[in-house]
């Protein structure tokens, strides 16, 4: 089946994209930095790739640099550069002792002088500096969140109670530049969303803050409530941000991939955003009306989906998206859909998505395998095993959100 | 908001389209009868309607003809044409009068004559004539269903029991040709599922319709046994078919009309076939990734998606397209998604569909209206109501399944 032959190229094609060190290195290719030091800053899941990458281009050029990542996330020494693994999700006295390091490291910088800050995800809680108690701060995020307050709403009032968030950290850089470079595992990149935005100009004001506060009857210190009055750096012009693994440039590849093997690629959406199983009978429709096409036809939708879980199978949103999909796609002439979580992992299994094709349906049928029960039961993985649907990479070092790409052969 | 405007031109042009009346005056106008008689037989809800068009278009060439419809749908009297109305969904003694008064009309016919055959939704109910008792007809139906049998499977034992269906009509008509024009309300327009095909070779074979018996353990009489030892029509060279008033007329209409108010359109698909909300939300994704396009861009989807019930309130599938939708376009610049039922019902209401546009989030929030809690309680109907939303047609005369449309304003 070289339906399948083409999918592996194209999900090994697009991973490699958006792996940390190929996204480094594609950021970096034509900067040019100052006379000054460069201060190599790296915070997040990503963060010691991202610092190895850099240091393997830049070498002797980074002067010092620290890395902040998970436990566990540190894969030996770099150069000039210290490592701190600490809390994630939640925040322990590594991540508030690595980020103090950090703020010695940048302050007393000079105009000549660059902080090479690399983001990915996980950084929200790396990279933290509270303003009151961390006890206090979790009380306030708490009542946020029973008051159904959204995650804008949460960060408007969170980026005021931290010395770092909101664009602050680019301002203790001050007078130094900050040449960010993030890896995105957000929906349309929302720079102020990733991380909470240490290096990026808040577009929330202190107005909206008290706002919020009284909106929802915040209880909170004196000291919270005049944290909430201060302003965050409505403009940074010391920064340049350049967004590079992100799952736009998931889509792109898996584009670029789909394109070279003769596939007109379409990409339909970076910012996918529904149930999986719905999405996948969704791209099977647009498979079904397609079929026949003169011309080999790819449909590209990243993004990230959802599972509302009715059963206690095995699977994943990727899988899910693939198995409903064969339901659709069953007896075209020359379809295949595939959905991978591009950091391998989709669900709690070790696939990374799955394959289906025309025949899917039907050799799932063979083996007395309903793919309605299957979904109804969220027992995708099995029900894919059977039939050789899955998609195996291992853990591939980054996490851009996942892609789907349904491929229609002339 | 011009997005409204442009979209009430689309619907009205779209639904103009497939109107039955259209739809006859465009596949009889480029058809050359031969010399001999015309016979008229029009069977389905829009059978009236059609006869009606054709009536007015071929005038005296009609010769003789009969209505079979839904009772309430025969409109007036049609020169030449005999009217009957009979029972649907479930067929009736008027249903087999009919039946047998066409057979009659279509008997003895030779082959300069042409049975102008035109058919719409409901024919299976509308026209029939079982082999067997209608009582044991009932009683083979219901073993199929309880069994878990699917609609092609189902059909392809009907079929055998029938005098009419599965291409017998057609094959009773000979020698005279059939010219069959056909407005179709199933998706993908398999043309042997609308009415089980009267004038439409059977794929199936009588091979199958034994192992379908014997699969599912039927029981049934000996006579019921030894027709689907019959073998149905496997090719048709008297009839030719042209399927016209379909959704996919619907979404190249739309398509048409987006192009002419400088709308790029791309069908998506013209058979969606997944839950409404979703399909909502997989559109928005569409939008947030196109926003801030060059060109204005028309992303059409026609098919029929579906509502899983969790509430009491009132609404329908186009409606809640439209107000899933809203979430995800919020906040968007210049971008809307209406969603229309092409009959002018959707769901329960006197609504055809729904509109929403970027600020439609914002409308409904500032009355205090949460898009996740409507859909929760299938209330789209009252929310949208609120805000100016709801698209009101009336009954359209024709039904042809559904079509969303996603507008993206450069």
């Amino acid at each position: 089946m070289d339906l399948r032959e083409d999918a592996d190229i194209i999900i090994k094609k697009s991973i490699q994209s958006v792996l940390p060190d190929e996204a480094v290195a594609r950021a970096l290719s034509d900067k040019a930095f100052g006379k000054g030091k460069i201060v190599t800053i790296a915070v997040g899941k990503a963060a010691w790739q991202m610092a190895k990458a850099a240091s393997d281009i830049l070498r002797q050029s980074i002067d010092t640099g620290i890395v902040i990542t998970k436990y566990g996330h540190v894969k030996g020494e770099i150069p000039n550069i210290k490592c701190f693994e600490a809390g994630h999700p939640v925040p322990d006295e590594n991540s508030f002792k690595g980020t103090q390091a950090v703020l010695n490291m940048v302050s007393g910088l000079n105009k000549e002088d660059t902080v090479l800050f690399l983001l990915s995800g996980g950084g929200s809680a790396l990279f933290e500096k509270p303003l009151i108690s961390e006890e206090e701060l979790s009380r306030i995020t708490n009542q946020l969140l029973a008051c159904g307050a959204d995650i804008v709403e949460i960060n408007t009032i969170r980026k005021r109670l931290s010395a770092v968030k909101g664009g602050k950290f680019a301002k203790l850089c001050e007078p130094a530049k900050v040449f960010s470079i993030v890896l995105s595992d957000i929906l349309g990149d929302l720079l102020d969303m990733i991380a909470s935005g240490p290096a990026c100009a808040d577009s929330a004001t202190s107005e909206e803050a008290a706002a919020l506060a009284e909106k929802y009857s915040l209880k909170m210190s004196e000291k919270a409530r005049e944290l909430l009055k201060t302003e965050t750096p409505k403009e940074l012009n010391s920064v340049e941000t350049v967004i590079t693994g992100s799952v736009k440039n998931l889509c792109r590849a898996a584009a670029e991939a789909c394109s070279e093997l003769g596939y007109k690629p379409f990409i339909l959406t970076d910012m996918l955003c529904c149930e999986a199983k719905e999405a996948g009978s969704f791209m099977a429709s647009i498979a079904k009306s397609h079929q026949g096409t003169r011309e080999s036809l790819a449909f590209i939708a990243g993004g990230e989906t959802v599972v509302h879980l009715t059963g206690k199978g095995k699977g994943g949103r990727n899988q899910e998206i693939a198995l409903s999909a064969a339901e659709g796609i069953s007896g075209l002439k020359d379809a295949a859909l595939f959905s991978i979580g591009s950091d391998g992992t989709d669900g709690p299994t070790d696939a990374a998505g799955g394959f289906c094709d025309s025949n899917s349906k039907g050799l799932l049928k063979a083996k007395n395998i309903n793919i309605f029960d299957v979904l109804k039961s969220n027992d995708s993985y099995n029900a894919l095993k059977e039939i050789g649907g899955l998609i195996i990479t291992g853990p591939t070092g980054t996490n851009v959100n996942d892609v789907s790409v349904l491929l229609i052969k002339r």
